[in-house]
């Protein structure tokens, strides 16, 4: 990749619709932008100007569109580049012939994410905001863009900045005293670097416990329901979906085998899994079959719903359930009929018994219900307004910081070498600086955080 | 409608992108993304601007959006009124929140076109234009999006400007001439008024000959391939296909029943439909349904390839196409064997007896079959320097126009009065100007004309 090449791509979303745009970025954006569009002279025109003309293949002697091309200077544009949007009639057939063109006068096309990528190696934004991008776009829900765009201004960026900062002067010290080697002279105060290394501890902790929640925003949860043929397990669905039906839009990709409907609670969309299979039953006995369909779903789940009927004693079927016991909610429907038979069949069980107790039919204790669910995913009691960390990536780097902690705390109680300290110290600030790319980052891992990117972003 | 009142809509197509745009215009336009937009005073920036900041929902606190806003003040901008497009991340829930806060600020939903209703109202283009505007985001081909191109920069409504401002001249005179009743004069010089009518004549005959291939342009042809079992059908369609396969985008509405393969040829898209139910033969006997399932595709194809094998003399059997003889193209496949062959199996007939033989198994004269295609539609041998006519509005005002000038004609043959001659000539402006919309158009056809634009256009 050569950083100043221009590129070229279709930066609107494809299909149809009433303008599109294209988009160039690179030293040669503009001169490519002046040699296929008639109008004014773009190359003489300022930064942030938009200009009404058209695009022609001048060498076929063919009009292509009529456009206005907005022009963004370097280093005041997206990529730090100059960068010319062109938005033209929403055709993918003009589109395209517009970035055909570009690439005749010298552009070439855009991989997917190259835009983004010039952005962050650029250092209009770290790494971790150019993430946020993909999140942003990709957002179907209001948890999940407020996270991603919080993430985007800054968000777990600016959250270990300082902390990261502190670290690097202590390692700088460090190594200063190792200059000093002979002279035995402590440039940093070890229990100041410990109540550092704590602070760290506790904020990553909390970072990584963030995941859980963060995940369940950027993906959904998945709801399997299961229970007996009748417990009302149809009822509980209509009564939850009945005024919070998410409205997803259709985004490729997303379509799986056995969703069945989405709800959305406090901004957290949860696909709820019908078990449908369970229904299959022969008389009273619930057929194998059914019971490997709903396992299969109880597995996959994030959350099983495990819905009994106050009105029948014999519960204990399901005892294929118990392995998943830590993601089960148990919650027990017609309490209307309960009520009404006042115990005739349920013989000498007290109401507290049962727990959660709903009407599904009559939609009592449905809101009970959400949030039972949403606080099975927020069980760290998180407040929003902390930062959330949703990318894997970032998990994955914030626990090998945590156990690069726990090594220099280990270090410093066994009063380690200050030599052995610093190459702990440098490790940790690795995967501090990874997440934001303030390290070197390999090119295989940029390649694969971009490469998830849209073509055009 | 209130003209002036503020319309919002995402202008982009649906779906994910790198970009999405949601586009404002109206007097409060500029007002009501500076209750969102948190950056600069947009009111107090220019026009043809493009200013970097947020969306926020400062109600509810919310940030939505990182963007950067253009401004068009009216009336340099499209709609003639002044314009503001957000260009944001293009998410639709993100470009969705968008569109509702500009709505909570005072804007309303766009109808479908009001856009470019409202660049037509406000006189930015005329209606054949507005039209043209939707023609080319739907142009899947280089000829269809020529077309379009042309009637948007001009096209019918230059070719007809002249004509009908002499027609009006002619109107005023005669129609002064009746001020003078009584005095016998003629203002309006009859052998120039009727060479006039012979010039709008024969132009109109033209535009009205040009909607054939406009039609063809615009929708494709459909060409059924008809012929026995073994005789090549499958072959020639490879061979048609080989090279010339059309790329189609996947536009919502276009899948059609039968259609088999797109191919471009002089960048008319013609769909090839295999006549499949023709294979289901027993020995030599075709069956009923193969011959139902032909007639069926025959009737409906604008053009029929009737393929025959050179080296079988049996044709007879296709008796059921000769209804339809004016769209069928004779084609004799095989020529390869029956010049293998010597006229083995195909008795006394000479080579020049077979009209277009080709052999679709070596590729010859598969140049010849495109060439027949393209002349079928391509009758009145129209330049596509000529403007063409591709809307059936057009089409059947232009009919109209026809009959309207022969009725002058006639009048002024039988020296009928001047008060008759200018109710025929004002029938014939009406018609004139209903194509581009210099009359009062009915509000019920404007309504079906912007109807068929998408939202946000």
């Amino acid at each position: 990749m050569i950083p100043n090449e221009t590129i070229v791509a279709i930066a609107t979303a494809p299909g149809i619709g009433a303008i599109g745009v294209v988009r160039l970025s690179g030293s040669n954006a503009i001169n490519v932008a002046d040699a296929i569009f008639i109008g004014k002279k773009l190359r003489a025109q300022g930064s942030h100007t938009i200009h009404f003309g058209r695009i022609c293949d001048s060498k076929n002697n063919i009009e292509i569109d009529e456009v206005v091309v907005s022009i963004f200077k370097n280093p005041k544009s997206y990529t730090g580049e100059d960068v010319v949007e062109i938005s033209g009639h929403g055709a993918p057939f003009v589109l395209q012939q517009i970035v055909n063109l570009c690439i005749a006068e010298g552009a070439r096309p855009a991989l997917a994410g190259e835009f983004t990528q010039r952005a962050f190696l650029n250092g209009k934004m770290d790494l971790a905001q150019a993430e946020a991008v993909a999140d942003l776009i990709a957002a179907n829900s209001l948890a999940a863009q407020q996270t991603a765009l919080k993430q985007l201004r800054g968000g777990i960026s600016s959250d270990l900045k300082t902390l990261r900062e502190q670290l690097i002067n202590f390692a700088a010290l460090i190594e200063l005293e190792l200059d000093f080697g002979e002279e035995d002279v402590d440039f940093a105060d070890r229990s100041q670097l410990g109540s550092l290394i704590d602070q760290l501890k506790l904020e990553t902790q909390k970072l990584i416990q963030s995941f859980e929640l963060g995940n369940a925003i950027k993906n959904g949860v998945s709801v399997a329901i299961i229970g007996k043929p009748n417990a009302g397990k149809s009822t509980l669905l209509n009564a939850l979906l009945n005024e919070d039906r998410a409205i997803v839009s259709d985004i490729a990709g997303t379509t799986r085998d056995t969703i069945e409907e989405v709800l959305n609670i406090n901004g957290i969309l949860f696909r709820l899994i019908d078990t449908a299979g369970i229904r299959h039953s022969k008389g009273d006995t619930i057929e194998d079959i059914g019971i490997e369909r709903s396992k299969a779903n109880a597995e996959k789940a994030d959350i099983i719903i495990h819905l009994h009927d106050m009105t029948e004693a014999d519960e204990d079927t399901f005892e294929w359930l118990s392995p998943f016991q830590e993601k089960v909610i148990d919650i027990f429907n017609k309490y209307d009929q309960w009520e009404e038979n006042n115990r005739k069949k349920v013989l000498n069980v007290d109401l507290n018994s049962f727990g959660n107790h709903i009407s599904a039919k009559n939609k009592e204790g449905i809101e009970m219900v959400k949030q039972l669910l949403f606080e099975k995913i927020n069980k760290g009691v998180i407040n929003t307004e902390n930062t959330i960390v949703t990318n894997i990536r970032h998990r994955d780097a914030l626990q090998k910081l945590s156990e690069s902690l726990a090594e220099i705390e280990s270090a410093m109680h066994n009063n380690i070498s200050g030599e052995l300290l610093a190459i702990d110290i440098r490790r940790s600030l690795y995967f501090l600086g990874s997440i934001t790319g303030e390290v070197e980052i390999d090119r295989d891992i940029l390649g694969t955080i971009f490469g998830k990117f849209c073509i055009g972003k």
